[in-house]
């Protein structure tokens, strides 16, 4: 334990041991020891979801592990919450190069367990194996329905408000910052933005009290106009959102300033897991309620329309009515 | 499609569209375009395993993409069948290099597609990533309790019969045909013995019968005696086995022949997929009713014992009754 050389067979086996005392919280996981687990499912419905990242493809080479370990439990907690379900446990694949440490493990248990405690889960299972190429975590996360009900992608309806959650673009500026593309004016802002990227906060409240509420709902990962795009071919329909009610931290701001390429590029931007989700006038009250009742900052940004006679999903325009050309969707690192 | 060139952006997109119709089984697999997956649990309980694979480290370079496809799906459906449970359905995830070709996909979702026909499962979520590593595969399988019972590794007692379905050795040999390491003296012997590595047979209809018979079980994955080692570390118990008991496929006589040595190495070689499993007294005739009714071959290998004052777990006895030692276990390819 603790050691700095890196992984053999035998360490193998304590990275189990290191691992199963994750699964004390889920009495169907038999202490990682089985062939499998088992849930016992209290609605009838179960919801599963599953995210895989690759170091240097989906984080940066020199990320923390701790951070690792939050990163890929968030992330997944994200798509529970956009499905409206409450999250309940996981199972993890971890393909391990030779490198790694048994204290780099030590430490990416830790974040795990951290997480584990700060969302109410359990891990119930996974495979660990070796890998010649770079470290490679998979997570199949496990929900349960809160009241029987699912939250789609495929419901807008015309005359929708759509609304987004929490702030766009701070995650992409993050790992600008992270990667060095990037300078902010001060540490302040540089941590805030990091942190965005590092530790995104899944929306799970927000998301169950959505369902019967919302008409449609996806989280901000692939880019708010990608993530809009996908609810809107999901449903057949079209968007036109205003760039000026895109809700953007004050320390993004800071950023962009004037430059309005710059503010363009955060709607392309990936990694926010906020919620991007439609609803019916008749509702549009009860989302105050939600935003007033779990703390979280709840924006219109535009309006569900019919198919028009141009190509154009999402027309976004600007303060003044006046439509702005789309460059790009939507970030692409193959996550389809 | 049918390109041999290799993969970039847009072709993700379209193994997407090769994966969607995998999931028109489930409704609740939404055609892979929601966040997450829902599936309707008819008992109440849920069985989850998963299982990765790496090219180079669990299966062949050479090796071709619908024997890999049905490689993975029967791998975890084994885990299915070692807990009791009737596979349902799968989340499945692609670390994809930049040389695999669209051909090479396509091939891929053939086997996955017979596969899910065989054995009544259906694709139901997953994700896709390209990756700088060799082609990395994980399956999340989804299994109902046949009668909400499942089948565990640590409820093996003192006085049980210890059974195996099938043949043991024949994958190890199979493998070390394919690696050049081996050689059989006929085509017959090869063929058998390399199909035997390719496309294990889950015992699904044995194993979701022993539960309410068998004590214990578990898959023959890393090879006889580790997995028997499981049961027993497990159950806390030690098991006696008898070398001539041992059910040895015609084609694998063949090639070990009078070896000794060889025989025992078919003990520890893995990736069998049979089920080991142990049975108290008092139901030992239903155990020939399975073996007829579902037409597999069950042999009775040896008995559950006390622990004794020597550290074994496992006692290897020759026909004689004369103790063999036993050089290694099973077959580490860093599983666990």
């Amino acid at each position: 334990m603790g050691s700095t050389t890196s992984l053999h067979f035998d360490e193998f086996k304590m990275i189990k041991e290191l691992l199963s005392p994750l699964s004390i919280g889920e009495v169907g996981a038999y202490g990682l020891s089985d062939d499998g687990a088992k849930i016992k499912v209290k609605n009838g419905d179960i919801i599963l979801t599953t995210d895989a990242i690759i170091k240097g493809i989906h984080f940066p080479e020199s990320e923390d592990p701790k951070t690792i370990a939050s990163r890929i439990i968030r992330v997944n907690l994200s798509d529970i919450a956009a499905m409206g379900a409450v999250p309940r446990a996981y199972l993890l694949v971890l393909a391990i190069p030779s490198s790694t440490t048994l204290s780099w493990m030590e430490s990416f248990v830790e974040g795990l367990s951290c997480e584990q405690k700060e969302f109410g889960i359990s891990l119930i299972g996974g495979d660990t194996t070796r890998t010649q190429g770079e470290l490679m975590l998979s997570i199949t996360m496990i929900g349960e329905t809160y009241d029987n009900k699912v939250l789609l992608r495929n419901g807008a309806s015309v005359g929708d408000y759509i609304y987004v959650s929490g702030f766009i673009g701070d995650a992409s500026l993050g790992l600008s910052l992270i990667e060095g593309r990037n300078k902010a004016n001060s540490l302040s802002v540089t941590d805030y933005l990091i942190n965005r990227f590092r530790k995104p906060t899944p929306r799970i409240d927000l998301g169950r009290n959505l369902t019967g509420i919302a008409n449609s709902a996806a989280d901000v990962s692939d880019g708010l106009l990608a993530d809009l795009k996908h609810i809107c071919d999901a449903s057949g329909v079209c968007a036109e959102i205003y760039l000026n009610h895109i809700p953007i931290s004050s320390e993004a701001e800071s950023m962009v300033s004037n430059n309005l390429n710059l503010r363009m590029d955060l709607l392309s931007g990936g990694d926010d897991y906020e919620l991007i989700f439609t609803v019916p006038f008749k509702h549009i009250s009860k989302v105050n309620e939600l935003s007033e009742k779990y703390n979280v900052q709840i924006k219109q940004i535009g309006k569900i329309i019919g198919k028009g006679l141009n190509e154009d999903v999402i027309t976004l325009k600007d303060v003044n009515g006046k439509t702005l050309k789309i460059a790009s969707e939507g970030y692409q690192h193959f996550r389809n």
